[in-house]
């Protein structure tokens, strides 16, 4: 079996995304959506059709929508298999019950990727590589967990089967709470002086991050999955009450900082997967046109991969301060090379 | 009135940056530390000696050393200037009252920068340089202060007068209270099961990136800032209760969320003073030596500066995306450049 014509209900990032893969591969692929813009931009993106009936319908809607076009899709398309990719499962099982699409015909599967821009017009071929795709296989026909199967290979993606309800668990703690957390934190700062803020970090920036993100879907995802979440929230504010109570007690901060440097610890490198251990070189530059493409060009003839970067400097400032992630090799490599070449290095740290 | 000799007592990061910054300026140093190894890698990176009188002592111990040194340097110094550089300033306002060292011949400091590592192996004479150095002057005899304001000025930072409660309660938010959240937060993955943290992405990981830090360090901060923590941990807490409270209700959650963006969007860009508004440029490269460096030549070419940028991709994929942080103007001309050049650029962001 193979996939021929899919069809994605609902144009998003994450549908378009989908449709723009599948479409790089030869399959037969129709955008649909209720925003008659955002379906054209993305049947324009996917430049694909097919004559062939609909084999696999995806369902990319956001969570809320899911049961106004269950009954639809199914009456129109009975003999496909579908599948949602929404963030929540436990709540898009009920609302399949409840419809006339029988559970054996439909998979909920979960695609870890995202990115903080929303809309077809963020989408991108390769938003799903390398990136775990959850599935809920039990009770679902073989000849739908086949085409799912293969839909999450066209994509790159690797597949990870996992319970509804464990799923919902998982993604409390790994992506749900960071989210509350970090707008609970967020919004701490709405009554302060502006002047305090100004003395603001990295490190407030960061722990802030998501603290950006769509407040239209995250109502949605946090509703969805307010059962998962409930203990999580409880169990994180009696470890806020504790600390409260003992934050004159040099031991237990000790602790407690601790504590959060395990759980910190535990948490893999940048792609999901295995934790990739970076070394990282700082070499200072001056700050104008010109010099990050010489720098590379020394990457170049060095022949090592840079693996990320980042660029500090100050406005004013004549020099910036450029950080490459490398293998330990390519960074001593590179390293030698750029001093024997009159380059400022600084010693590389892990 | 110029700094001839100065001598910093505690060899760690800030305190081996500061002789790094004045020593490259031609101002001699002595380092000096409890830690004879600290305090001998400090003086040979530092390189600088003299044999005038020390005109300025510079306080760089752990807050909790502080006690110990304050009457042994003012009897060794008794003409000197003394400042600190800690990051609490109130209990160090007591400990030195309680000291033989006059109130007025000491000015409490506390440079705003900082690294994840520490020690004097990580110091950086360019540390300070574009960051606001924090002194409260209220009393503080004036050439202290002008000693202080060369110094200040001689690393490359900006210098301003705050009150010492009041700048404990602004960095007790801008700081503290985000260290000890997000080490509450990664605290929270310690029970979790392995497979879960898998599924993990840059929400988790940035929202725990500083719960890295040091625990030694951090004991200090929290139990020195105790009183400008407290309310703000309650608020937190409170915060907390009402968001469990109201978590099944969508309206609560969104406007809830839209208080988190508010409070974000009101910390400054990058490097303090005022936010600076990037556009994002997105650019699909092959993954291969040699491809940074002739975008970088082409964004030469076009003459446009980049101000930063981030490199996505994943393993054994043949792409990377790169987004390049630049001005609306510069990213107007460099988008044209290079689309006439056959790059792949995709729509600018805000």
């Amino acid at each position: 079996m193979t996939l021929s014509h899919v069809k994605i209900v609902g144009s998003g990032l994450i549908g378009t995304s989908i449709g723009l893969g599948l479409s790089l591969k030869g399959v037969g692929v129709t955008m649909q959506d209720l925003d008659q813009r955002a379906e054209n931009l993305a049947n324009d993106l996917v430049q694909s059709s097919s004559d062939h009936p609909v084999d696999l319908v995806i369902f990319a809607t956001p969570i809320s929508a899911l049961n106004s076009v269950l009954d639809r899709e199914f009456a129109s398309n009975p003999k496909s298999a579908f599948i949602d990719i929404s963030s929540v499962k436990s709540k898009v099982k009920v609302d399949v019950s409840a419809s006339k699409l029988p559970l054996q015909r439909f998979l909920p599967t979960h695609p870890m990727a995202g990115r903080e821009v929303g809309g077809a017009e963020s989408a991108r071929a390769d938003l799903f590589k390398g990136r775990p795709w959850i599935i809920d296989s039990a009770g679902v026909d073989e000849d739908v967990l086949l085409l799912a199967s293969e839909l999450i290979e066209l994509l790159g993606a690797h597949q990870i089967d996992l319970d509804s309800a464990e799923h919902d668990k998982a993604v409390a703690l790994v992506s749900h709470l960071p989210q509350l957390i970090s707008s609970l934190l967020a919004k701490q700062l709405n009554g302060a002086d502006e002047s305090w803020l100004n003395l603001a970090g990295a490190g407030l920036r960061d722990s802030t991050r998501i603290a950006s993100s769509d407040a239209k879907l995250w109502k949605e995802i946090v509703s969805a999955n307010n059962q998962a979440l409930t203990p999580l929230l409880v169990a994180f504010a009696e470890d806020l009450a504790n600390l409260i109570q003992t934050l004159s007690d040099q031991n237990s901060i000790e602790k407690f900082i601790s504590d959060g440097q395990r759980g910190r610890a535990r948490i893999p490198g940048k792609h999901g997967g295995k934790a990739r251990e970076y070394t990282y070189l700082p070499i200072v530059i001056e700050d104008k046109p010109g010099q990050l493409a010489s720098l590379f060009d020394e990457c170049a003839s060095a022949l090592v991969n840079v693996e990320d970067l980042t660029i500090e400097h100050s406005p004013g400032q004549f020099t910036g301060l450029i950080t490459l992630a490398l293998s330990a090799s390519d960074a001593e490599k590179l390293s030698e090379h750029l001093k024997s070449r009159g380059w400022s290095v600084h010693s590389p740290r892990k």
